[in-house]
Order: C-alpha cells, then sequence, then structure tokens
C-alpha cells in the first residue's frame, strides 16, 4: 500500500499512512457490523411476513431517529449526520424486505 | 421500550424485541466508529492543508472501493451497498474538509 502511495503521488508522510491504516481498519469494522445488522433486519423482515405485523413501524423508527441523534451527539458527530446515516440504512432495509416479499410472492 | 412498543402497536413477539435490541446495540457501536474514523479524517484534513498534498487522491479512493467491495463480499453483503456506503461516508469528509479550510482561509 505504501508503495503504490509513493509511486502514485510522490512521497507520502508517515503520519497520513498511519491515519490512512487505522481509517481502513474502522472501515472494515464498520462494514463487518453492517452485515451483521443486515442479518438481522432480514431476520425482522421474515418474522414480520409470517406474523400480521405490519412492514413498518412509524413509532419505532421515530424512537431509532431520536436515539441515534443523541449517541451522535454524545460522540461529537453532528445529529443530523446520524440521521441521514439511519435513512440511509433503513432504504437498504427496505429494499431488503420487498425482496423478500416478491420471493415469497413469486413462491407461493 | 418493550411498553412503548405494547402502547403503539398492540403485542410485538418477544422474538422481534430481542431483534430490534440487537439492531439497537450495533447502531450505537456504528455510530461511535463511525465518530472515530470521522476524528481521524479530520487530522487528515489539517495534515494535508498543512502541507502540499492535494486534498483527494484518486488512487486512494479507487483502493478504497475494491477493498470496501472485497470485505463485504466476505461478510455477505453486495459490494454495491458497499460502494455506496464509502460514497456516502466520502461525502461527509469532503464536506468538513470544505468547512476546514473555509475556517482557515477566515482566519487568514
Amino acid at each position: 500500500m505504501a508503495e503504490n502511495d509513493n509511486m502514485t503521488q510522490g512521497v507520502i508522510p508517515d503520519e497520513l499512512l498511519d491515519l490512512r491504516a487505522s481509517i481502513d481498519n474502522l472501515d472494515a469494522a464498520i462494514i463487518q457490523m453492517l452485515a451483521e445488522r443486515f442479518k438481522l433486519t432480514r431476520k425482522v423482515g421474515h418474522l414480520k411476513a409470517e406474523t400480521t405485523l405490519p412492514p413498518s413501524d412509524p413509532a419505532r423508527e421515530a424512537r431509532q431517529v431520536e436515539r441515534m441523534r443523541r449517541l451522535a451527539t454524545e460522540a461529537g458527530l453532528e445529529p443530523e449526520f446520524a440521521e441521514k446515516f439511519l435513512a440511509f440504512v433503513i432504504a437498504e432495509v427496505i429494499r431488503h424486505h420487498e425482496a423478500i416479499a416478491e420471493s415469497r410472492a413469486a413462491g407461493s
């Protein structure tokens, strides 16, 4: 990685290489936690499809938004970012739930 | 939380409450890791502003995209999602870097 950096744009300071290595570690951890999160929301999707529970729960989502805004503020992030992040993830969850519903409809 | 759920939409199965509690735990962890990631990219922004390094590094970004796609696939996620996620985070990083540059310009 360091050699590539040096080839592509001159000498990269060690401090920058060190920061990038930590960013890469965090990205790997975040992707793995997101994978686990989607595993759980897939289970939620199947559970809701098997029962009479509605696919969306606005009260639950409102609580999630408030909690994420609070957690972001405590962690030194802008609450708006946490809200955008949650919306980004929930959009993906809805895409998964629609795929589950479609595959059930196709199989029935 | 469980009581609220029960009040807002009938009885929520224990299994769903359990899944939601795990999702909430992961969300808290992800937000905290994102906060750490932005701390590091802020340091990168300051380092680049202090040196002659250009603000963006397309070769680095291309490597990050490839790596995130690979990590996503290994974790059972669609590589396209990881790419969208990285683009979402990098857009926020650029916003932070612009704010750093503006505050430096205002102070000079």
